[in-house]
């Protein structure tokens, strides 16, 4: 399979915060960003493998600042990495108030899919050539993320080496 | 203030999967799912502090089993532990196939929320008070996932012994 | 088939008012109400006969408490009894103010299913086997209901005797 | 109060039947249906009263066929009669087929409204002046009709006498 | 194919304006408000071919007056004239303020729909027979607007006879 | 008021077509696309005035292709020019097949918002200055588009002159 690179699986996305958006407060709920968060990031993993995707885990996610009513949320998604049949996607929100015209960095996340075909079996995806400077220490740090993700789901064991990659 | 239990924290939800939760495959949407588990932990917060509670971190979350069209989300969530301002909370998640009555476990995560007053200020909480063996552990290991949570936002330097901690 | 305790159908549903579910006085509007008490009962009655089911009737509706915006709805379904090839369920809300912790008792109801097969034609279900004493007295006033029913809905003929058996 | 007849409540509304109304057999869900009688019928009483209205009470609600996806669905309501603050609304639902044209009876119901003032406290309404006979029969009959209701939220004791009225 | 009348065609529709339909200042939204244009719209075109439809063009929409939160939108749809396989909608909107009974003349448009079978391919509709002067002369005036949409689509050559003729 | 450039004034909206956003055949109905339509350019106006917008006027539109279940919507808007109080805005919508990785361009409209201060009044805006060829044309191609509009409106006398200017 042809490599792509991560700026071939870019996706934007606006939205707009509405009333059943928000909490009493009228600020964003974070389970409705978390959900705008993973269309976005599953269109991207999608623009990389050409298939249909599921989700298969969420890094740790840190809302920084609230969001109000009214206000729009800019999501950004690229491809830091692939797998075998798995890819990583980085997911970056900003926050833009339109009366003041600020923009405020809210949270990133990374969020993992799995390429299925139609039996939802999971199939191979082709892999990611970085090109910039960021893009490349992502893709370099995607495996200590991995093997992190496979110690807390349970699936290797706990090893302080690699948490010790991932923080460094 | 006084502490509360546990178990007065419990809130449970159902939700029935319509086809617009769903992906191309008939399959419940990840960021779906999260939504409901943000709001029905959310709840559970509420009910331990009575004061409005804003999402502040999630923690990794992993997909374990794919949920279909018309079957049903069981979330059930309660207060792990309780800090200054803050409360982590544990949420469950159950799938239940109507036909068959088969019910699978499909993943699990810790919530962290912060209770607010009216002008969105963090406010103190009630302490929790564990009762089962289960709560007690929880309890005790809320201590370093939260010391976890300060590391990967960057407010507290990598502590390898924190990690160590956490995984064993 | 073998009989089903209540029970083993009770459903829990737990639901966040929202500006849409709201009038403009900040109300929940009842038919919103009416469309979650359907949706906890279908699943009641789905988990008594593991089939598909549709909402036959539902019996005098009285709203007794607004529910506020922000306050937090408890939906609770049991199947009552089990006729040939219908369910009777009963459904009860709380409302609840998350800020005082206060409950208060909304309304109750019984609506009735009838299960179907994949062509959509009723198909038998298993009897329900009462446990408790308010189980067994709704058990048996579930058939001067019943009646009831028949007759409102014109398919028996009116008879006081049953209206009588149904009041006192 | 001026009095108004019933024609100028006259309320119509009409619906298509999207994938997220429907269940796994493609039909529409009881709640859902109730959800938009309930708003057909609050227009029609907001249009008698020219205040904000509350859902009182729905009376017992008999689904005669099922309605599918793709169908559109009929509604149309009109206040009956009124009492010192409340309205009884009738409302009758009516399935079409796009492709062939056909048109089903699907049910009908009555539901009670109370007026209430910005404080959420109930306010004198209007009377109606019925016209046509089917018009005055039904002003004739909802006064059994709010007597069974009393009688069925307790507020009243069990009366043959009004239950014979009804049926006969 | 059996012409239609175009009161055999008449959709009406009411919504009332909720939360999410609104922006910051409480006034519905223009796009929701096209959204249930194109949907009573497409039923009353609907109910001319009993056949699937899909939206091709819509012309100039020129909305007059805003629609506040919690009044409701009545909207009326009747097909003007048909062609091979389209139809000419014409479309009303009317807000109507419940509390003090006015009602407001909002925006009209004019919707075009071409009818397909189950491959989405287009086929041909029965023509349409006006009976009022009012739809009479919307009959004839149905053809400048074709002409108009053919030459805005860069399907025909611009013609000024064409323009002359809309306009006067 | 310092001008402003269109590519400040650029909004990107990405939109998944789930179930609800489909006819029976399963293509994205042209109601909710228009709902899309709106909000991006909304959006973009909004970026370019910092004010609340509303809805004025949406031109002509062409609905070119069908965009299926599954597929993406891809949104641009900019701001082409700025009258007194008013802003006309550009969309753009792009089909993408996820499957294929194609695009097709679906449709193309003007929209007009006005700017509105917090009594719902209009307020000036800022002048666009387009930098360019494409911008440069599309800003004084907008003029003859206003006249068009007002003609439309019944705000000015039809002429002749001000339709040959947009069609040649």
């Amino acid at each position: 399979m042809k490599p792509k690179k991560p700026k071939e699986t870019a996706a934007e996305m606006t939205e707009l915060v509405l009333p059943n958006d928000t909490n009493t407060l009228g600020n964003l709920m974070g389970g409705r960003l978390m959900h705008w968060m993973d269309i976005v990031s599953a269109i991207s993993a999608q623009m990389h493998c050409n298939r249909i995707v599921v989700t298969a885990a969420v890094d740790f996610v840190d809302f920084k600042h609230p969001i109000h009513l009214g206000e729009i949320v800019k999501l950004s998604a690229r491809v830091t990495r692939a797998f075998n049949t798995s890819m990583e996607v980085y997911v970056k929100v900003i926050g833009k108030n339109l009366r003041t015209g600020e923009e405020k960095f809210c949270n990133q996340a990374y969020f993992t899919f799995v390429a299925v075909d139609q039996d939802g079996l999971p199939i191979s995806v082709p892999p990611i050539e970085p090109e910039t400077e960021e893009e490349k220490a992502q893709y370099e740090d995607a495996l200590a993320r991995r093997n992190m993700r496979l110690m807390l789901a349970g699936k290797i064991k706990p090893d302080l080496k690699i948490l010790s990659d991932l923080l460094t």
